[in-house]
């Protein structure tokens, strides 16, 4: 995102809060798509995390511009899941989008926290990069067994011992 | 933990079992001692991850050993909670120690997953080595807040712009 070079920083905001939005839809549908319990529980963790940011990026905005009336930038950092195609995405495809966009999310703050000449937010968006990485790392496991075993995610039950049964030697 | 080299399948697998109910009970310990809602979720998330480790641990050791008492062993791969002096540990401390329990357990889940011979144990064994070096980089990112504002787990409510207000430029 080379456009984000010159956002003030309440444009920056902006862009997080957008952001943090987004994730937040993206980690709902991808819990609707899921039927593993533990699975849709690490799903609406992170999707509460999201929310978490979304207000603590809020608070900070209150606090740098409180006369000024937040307004949402029309360009989020990915793809809106309304486009065109984004209904047909399979759960492996959801969970690169997610990945994808921690670490669009992770690369955003981390870059902003660099230009933040204010110690709060620079503290703020550099935890917030970091959190997102640690989301990133988080998903990347699960895609692991996501994209080798359908019954991981659509089994109410998973054993990965019947399953390598009829895989393994 | 060059001790573990040479473990049999069965040893592993009650090392293993035993380390995540370790795992559990601190973050218990650790939730207990932290008054931030948001932090209290991540922790009782993490318990809940070690927690379903372990029944698939269990599982995985009923399906290959389902002749053969679950013994747990006597030395865990941390020093206990009870342990002395551990009644004392401050909530960074408590944080260093979870980190160090994930960092072990992980590179003991790895080490394993690379001398296993079952295809099924191998997976199980790799997945939760990335599952615990997810944990490792969450509790680092929550470690930076944690270490430099006591209020952050201390306070109900946490705004780092109250915070910084006393300490930056």
């Amino acid at each position: 995102m080379d456009e984000s070079q010159g956002l003030t920083a309440l444009e920056v905001l902006g862009v997080a809060i957008l952001s943090e939005i987004e994730a937040a839809a993206l980690y709902r549908r991808l819990a609707q798509n899921v039927h593993n319990a533990t699975l849709v529980a690490k799903l609406s963790f992170l999707r509460e995390e999201e929310v978490k940011h979304e207000s603590m990026l809020r608070d900070m905005y209150a606090r740098r511009f409180p006369d000024v009336e937040l307004k949402l930038p029309s360009r989020p950092l990915m793809p809106p899941l309304d486009a065109p195609g984004a209904s047909t995405l399979s759960v492996p495809d959801l969970f690169q989008l997610a990945m994808r966009a921690e670490q669009l999310s992770s690369d955003f703050y981390s870059r902003e926290a660099a230009r933040s000449s204010d110690e709060a937010g620079r503290t703020l968006l550099r935890y917030l990069s970091n959190v997102e990485r640690s989301h990133y790392h988080l998903l990347e496991t699960e895609y692991d067994l996501v994209s080798r075993f359908p019954n991981y995610y659509n089994a109410d039950e998973f054993h990965l011992g019947d399953e390598l049964m009829h895989v393994g030697p």
